[in-house]
């Protein structure tokens, strides 16, 4: 049972939490919509496998298996690449340059000050710019947010990864801002 | 030297990082905003003795020094009570509601799972209520972000408290939403 009074069985997750707090939901999907739907270089099934590792690291299984679903969702690949994303991608073929950034994305994750300049040269040598760099580090940042967010306050969500091929395929077609519930006032 | 090309000496610590990519910029303001000074039975200085102990237990001197700036500056107290911060407020009266949503927030810091039923428990003991908590939670997962994306990049910050009083004054005065460069085409 949540820590707090949510909707959540209906709600799961993060989704029960968004509409308990409308007035902090807003930016918070909108920084979500920005770093994986926004344009970028990083194609965005790239992006949601960056989120899903690093919930994966922070042991939260809500972020980690609906951002999974929507990398799955974006790629066309079967569910059982999340379960792939567990064991950092052995079975699917992804670019050195991602596999550099989900490796500053683990430092990341550890603690700001474990990104040392070695995790930074691997990515450059890699072909990562600036910009991607930047991104990978802020995403990293936020789901280290957003999962603390979701198991501090103990939400309920399903167990398995087949509950959340809908859920990440709507995430998929229609991004985070569209998520957003009324605004109420502040 | 921050690991990517930033305009940090004029603009120290997460305010290079918000120059540098102003589409993510609005929305990390817009979530400070509302949680830091948005309307909240929690004291405004009290939610920036929040964020300034969370930055600190991350080892993030920038995000701790500024925040704690803010707290004095809505407090009227000396800046001196930043080092009090890092002490847990040993020689500052606080309320116990207040110390017991730190320890909340010093557990959510550590990891979501960290938070315990006996955290909430003696925190509503002490007369927290169900908003309270959340944001408490919100505002220290937050903070987890927000100071992995500062050290994270390696960005450059003064060293000494006194150089902090007057963003910190700033802060208080003006908050958050009004430090939003403005946005470029996302």
């Amino acid at each position: 049972m949540a820590h707090i009074k949510l909707h959540n069985e209906q709600l799961p997750g993060i989704v029960g939490l968004l509409d308990y707090s409308q007035r902090t939901a807003k930016p918070l999907n909108d920084l979500a919509e920005v770093l994986l739907v926004g344009n970028s270089t990083l194609s965005k099934a790239e992006r949601e496998i960056i989120a899903s590792s690093v919930s994966y690291w922070n042991d939260c299984h809500f972020c980690h298996t609906v951002h999974g679903a929507a990398a799955v969702a974006h790629l066309g690949s079967p569910l059982s690449v999340i379960d792939d994303i567990k064991h950092g991608l052995q079975d699917t073929e992804i670019s050195p340059k991602l596999r550099s950034l989900l490796d500053l994305a683990h430092q990341v994750q550890q603690g700001g000050k474990k990104v040392l300049p070695k995790h930074i040269a691997a990515a450059s040598m890699q072909g990562a710019t600036d910009q991607e760099i930047h991104d990978t580090v802020l995403i990293a940042a936020a789901f280290c947010m957003f999962n603390r967010y979701v198991d501090g306050l103990a939400t309920w969500s399903p167990g398995p990864i087949e509950a959340y091929g809908e859920m990440g395929q709507m995430l998929a077609e229609r991004g985070y801002a569209a998520t957003t519930p009324v605004l109420e006032e502040v």
